[in-house]
């Protein structure tokens, strides 16, 4: 067939200034590709509600890509299993109760999944700041390029609106530590020691929303109320994000 | 339930090196996991080929996730339609012939394809070099971690045999400028011009067996040929993957 | 009065949008914001050319800005005063016929020109490659964005397709260059020693058609002929500008 | 006509170090080169204040050359519409009250205004410190070369003397983050979350002289004051400059 | 004979990956390969204690290669004779009770040492943090590929159990110094001034258990004192490392 | 006992300052610290040779303490098998004729031989160049610091005159390249693929003096030869060094 | 004449190895070698004080080479002018009070006088941490190459004793700030704003022994005492370091 | 006194202004400030040749500062003692005929004469290229401040014209290579091996007018004619400074 490359510029330039007009208001915006921002994304797409999720790297996955010490496997306990099931990452039992997967079939599956629900992906894209207006709740993110970031330049973000936040973007915290820095009323305690049971046990509880509109989940949640770390084992996150987007959709009462 | 960080550990462990001593002798290995080469391995996974796929890099995606000039969306044309259909990637038309499909979308479903066809990701994995003993073709790889080449540091490398090597790698075409440069009877004579069209026409022509044991597709294939470029039309590079299947399932006998 | 952030933010990236798909297909492009570039793409919008002006930096101006050793001035000779006149550039007799004028204002101006004569700039793009079709002639830029390349990315470029292209990129002669490189018919001899005199007078006769599609202006126009090199006098670099566009429309038939 | 290279290189040096000697004592300073501080030079030149602006980078301009994440457009609402009129910058309404520019002239007829009003540009060249003596205000700035700090190079500065000072030096507000570091009576509270009705609303409140002999403008004003920021409109960036330069003008009794 | 670079590969892995396995749980664990570690590890060794030596870099060592000032020379006071005569180094003696040896044969005979009393060697491995459950003790090491951490990638870590700690990183007490910064009830006063005499003689009082599980060795023992540095005099480091091995031995019942 | 900082200074100066003296004119000077130039510095030791070991890096050892793919181990094949003896580096047999050991104990035990046999280690010290005098012959080494060059700092070298030179410097073949460059009649062939056998094989017809005065050992000697590479099995290693040794030792006479 | 290379190398080892243990144990060290390192230094000379210059960078002179903004001039009051003379400085009156010399002449005749002065240079030499034994007093210096800092290599230092320190660090109090940072009773104000004839005024009074056998010269004097900055006028520099070098001679009763 | 900042900046911008402006046209300019440079200079300057040393570093006196192996001292043999007698640089015989110097008083009092000859100085100064008319021959230098090459700017040159250059940039011959490259009737063989008698004994040889207008001097002179290096002696170095100076004085007819 014939084939123009100006109407192959075109159709990505035209397609993609849509997806991003349609997304400057929104009803949620996850922050990080890693395992619990996608599982958030995907569950809150599922359930029909206009979700972005906005990562600073070029690709989706986070923390997980590496399993443990670049050793491409990570490891799901039982209760979270199901979830392994419902994204459709295969697995093998290793003892009673411990299952491993392959660390890149998890980001392919869950990335996947949130395609598939309508989640649209904004890739490169670097949170800068958040909007708060007078109402004191987060409203919006102020985005930008993230190579714009990496080379040192000096260019203006835009602002993207959005009735729920998800920090999802792992132990730095990100968002929250931007709330807290610009005097929020929000403290990040920061992640503690080594304890994965512990750790994995309390992540729900700590799965919440922590400043008016924001919400946090997997390594954030767990960093912002200074409960301890996890390691490779996936289960946490995963539970997690499904938690946020239960909370995020009760929020937009969906 | 109880979690032990030891048993994790050891789970990861275990399962990773049973992949890593079951792949030291294989079928065939696919270097690069962008379009071509995960299209390739998937197809060669779907047809019983004992497969892994070795990336440079800690994300599988190669190129793709960009889409052009970091909008995520790439095309694809009516020849290669089938291909997307077959890996469940969406798409919408945007003029006749032409479909435009999520970057981010693409990666996802073409990896979930390969792990569910059997392939095994070895991903911050640089091939250094390859095998060739008497017979005078390709039989193995030179691998080493990525990270220690990204520190400068100097650890030795290990083997891993394979029958068929297929260089994935992009513009670069890695492998074969790695023959060609220590002397195999094998000439990369580099990337054109943009000529989307004539690029995407004469892909399948380039894509064979260049040296024994080593087959290119992609762009790696147009750029040991000398043929054009072609920007973010991905309908050639799908193709081109599924015809390196056929080469070296025929090679081997499948 | 009222003000929305993602009303600032869609009024941005609408108009935008529509500037880049309106000049996906144009008269001519010119590469380089330098005084030649600038003056040929103002001398080209003032006659009614479709034109952009392609820029690698954030900012327009090249060399300029800086005079001679960071003394921003610069100096013009007696045959090119009537450039300064034209363009509004102020200016103060040093000797009979060398002029000097502020090496700010001259940027300043001249891009303002070039606005006013409906020129569209695109900055912090890169030209990586050229489209060359079956008729052996420049028809097109494959273009990014500048950062992409500055924070070592792996991104597709677009395609933005043009009739008439002006190297204005300086010494470097970059899209000459490029052209040499992938084996067009075209040699880049590379700027010779420093002396005004030779340079300045033999520049017109430099700027030309040196490919099909290509023409090469300012010291891109004096690399490409191997001539020499002229320092901080910028009235050949006028002149060679307004001779290029002349050239160009010309071609154009305007 | 004949060149001689030495004179061209006699011109540059004797006209810059007659404006540099010129201007080791005059009546106002701006610091940065963005639109707040060359609306504010430009109206001070056209009120006949003596006044040079000096800029850290190679090139003027700011911020403001990127427009939205690199999308070179503007947005500047009503208020500010008869600014954009003064300084000849073509605008197109995009909703009522929304006036998009082209982010490349509004720089260039900036400057070209400030040049046009006969302010003095010292590019490249970086402040390093403020000059006070016993009346306990700031009477001068300590300057030295730009690159010499790229360079990380030990070279000591020089100093020019000013009646007032304007710290145009945007989100950093540099100079007066230097008085607070070295103890003066001065502290900025810095920039605040994304609310750009208010940022816009109370820039003008903001801008005024907030030490003896230093007043800010544009988003320094905001910046000290603890104020929200606005993002790529710049209305009030405009406004600020024209307000700095009128208070100055005031202190100066002209 | 035959050679087969398969073999060669999978000797390695699973000899080595036996080793990890088999130090996933261990009774000790010496984190920093100087001589205060190295003298430690050997020392537990021969008493048939499980240990691995754990050392950030690639070569094990520290800071003894290079002697003092490059110059490969160290000294050894009267009161450590013994330990260079157990480790069989050679030395001279340079005034009474002055013994200067080669700093290069030093760390060999050190490590040799350490290899015949069955200690491993796990380098280029970095601690990022410890495992605290719920007794309150350190009870295991969070660890990572070191080039992981020097190519800036994110990968997730393993964890390593083990009865007793042994911090031997040097000046830095890193161990230390992570258990204080989240929060843990220890205070690293950080090393003093230059006063060998006093340094040499105080460090055997500071070579114990500071926090449960942690025992400190060397300068990184005197650091978490607060006492003085000694410089490149290495029998305190010897002598600490010997004490440290029987703090450890005497916790474990040996 | 009292300790006197200056002492302990004067002793470390004055013995290595005597060690480097002694060391300007000596019989044998081993470039690069690996298996091979410790095995034949070693055995050079041992037979009475006056001999330096002159080693880049701060650690000696080389590409040897990282295993294969930062797996610390290393393989032996059974023609070397009485080498890892003879230096007491313990092992286990993996299959019939590979042998197993650590990499870090085969580095540790080398070195301590070395140490024993009397060979002066000169550790952070680069060769820059070499010294040929009327004879044609390689009679010297020009060295210097390793930081110089690694700060970009310009400082003159000095210079030690050695009766033979072997180099031992790896895959780089640094001594035999600089010969190579500067015109000597040399030619370095580099290495080849990946065949460890064949590597194996040939490597001692390889070991030779390659130029007047000057031997290469190891994978610089296939490197010269433009032998095959041969990974982590270090049989050939040790034996080239053995072979390096004699054919030194008989040039000497001894 | 007939040349030896090994003499020459041998010549400069002994005869400088020679001078660094001759400046183990020292009158005076002074640190830095700017203006007022330089003229303290050989004014202590001058009065046969056993003195060593210690100067971090390879070149001598520290800021002054660059006059100011790279001019290379500097400029003396008349307080100053004997200095001048007795350094047989040329200079040239600019205005009634105000002497420019060449930056570059004062650096090369402030150093050869320290030089006739019996002076020790040690350039390229750090002063990492100070030695205070039981006397509380810094009675010496701990000192490493500077390359290996820049290189950032973990090689231990050595100690320099001397009875009285002399901190000529510049802007930055280097040794003042060590002894701070360390818990010495000692408290670094950091240097004020600019005000030249306040700095000058009052640096005699801020020169002088600032903690038990630390003396302070030059900025590092203003530094530590919050007094203003200068600029490029030297007369205080010189006139302090005089001062400075009789505090030093009549504490050591000369 | 009275001090004014703006008196103490405008003293020396006038002087070095006019320092500037009287050395656009002068007889010689040297290019490099290590021995032979600055004994050439300071011996064309006692000519009364009116003459500038330009240096590209801050500071002057090349790779003279770090001695051997950074032991500041040099070595001068026999023939050249009398030129350490002129500069009057102290010295110690080491053996018969073989002269110790300080390094650094060597720079000093070289340079010390240089200024005293009346020679110019511009530190911080890159030459970019030469300038060539119409007699072929070298008539001018195109000079730059280095920090802008150091900070990659894109700054236009200016031009300083001279009837006569030397070369004096050591082992690079940079202006002899500029002419080379450029396609200049010259050929610079390159630096042969360590050989110090022979390289000491042709440089006079090779000191010479090597292109019309360019004469080569120290390691330049020997690396244009590709003959033997030299090491840390400096007698050559001297006397080709001297030779130099001779034959440019006679082409001056002076």
């Amino acid at each position: 067939m014939t084939l123009n490359e100006v109407t192959i510029s075109r159709a990505i330039l035209e397609e993609q200034h849509r997806a991003l007009i349609d997304h400057l208001e929104m009803d949620a915006a996850v922050i990080g590709g890693g395992p619990s921002g996608l599982a958030c994304a995907a569950l809150l797409g599922e359930r029909g509600v206009s979700c972005a999720l906005i990562e600073k790297k070029l690709s989706i996955g986070g923390g997980m890509w590496g399993g443990g010490m670049m050793f491409p496997r990570i490891v799901v306990q039982e209760e979270a299993r199901r979830l392994l099931d419902r994204f459709d990452i295969a697995y093998k039992e290793f003892e009673e109760g411990y299952y491993v997967a392959k660390s890149v079939e998890a980001v392919a599956k869950l990335t996947a999944a949130a395609c598939d629900a309508g989640v649209e992906f904004f890739n490169l894209t670097t949170v800068e700041d958040v909007m708060i207006r007078g109402d004191g709740r987060i409203g919006g993110l102020v985005v930008n390029w993230t190579p714009v970031d990496m080379a040192g330049l000096h260019v203006d973000p835009l602002t993207m609106a959005c009735t729920c936040t998800v920090d999802a973007t792992g132990h730095d915290a990100m968002i929250a530590r931007m709330v807290e820095k610009k005097g929020g009323a929000l403290k990040v305690k920061g992640e503690s020691f080594m304890w994965a049971e512990r750790a994995e046990s309390r992540i729900l509880d700590h799965t919440k929303e922590v400043f008016p509109g924001l919400f946090v989940t997997g390594m954030a949640a767990n960093a912002v109320a200074g409960e301890c770390r996890m390691g490779p084992i996936f289960g946490g996150m995963l539970l997690s994000g499904e938690r946020a987007a239960e909370l995020v959709a009760e929020r937009l009462r969906r």
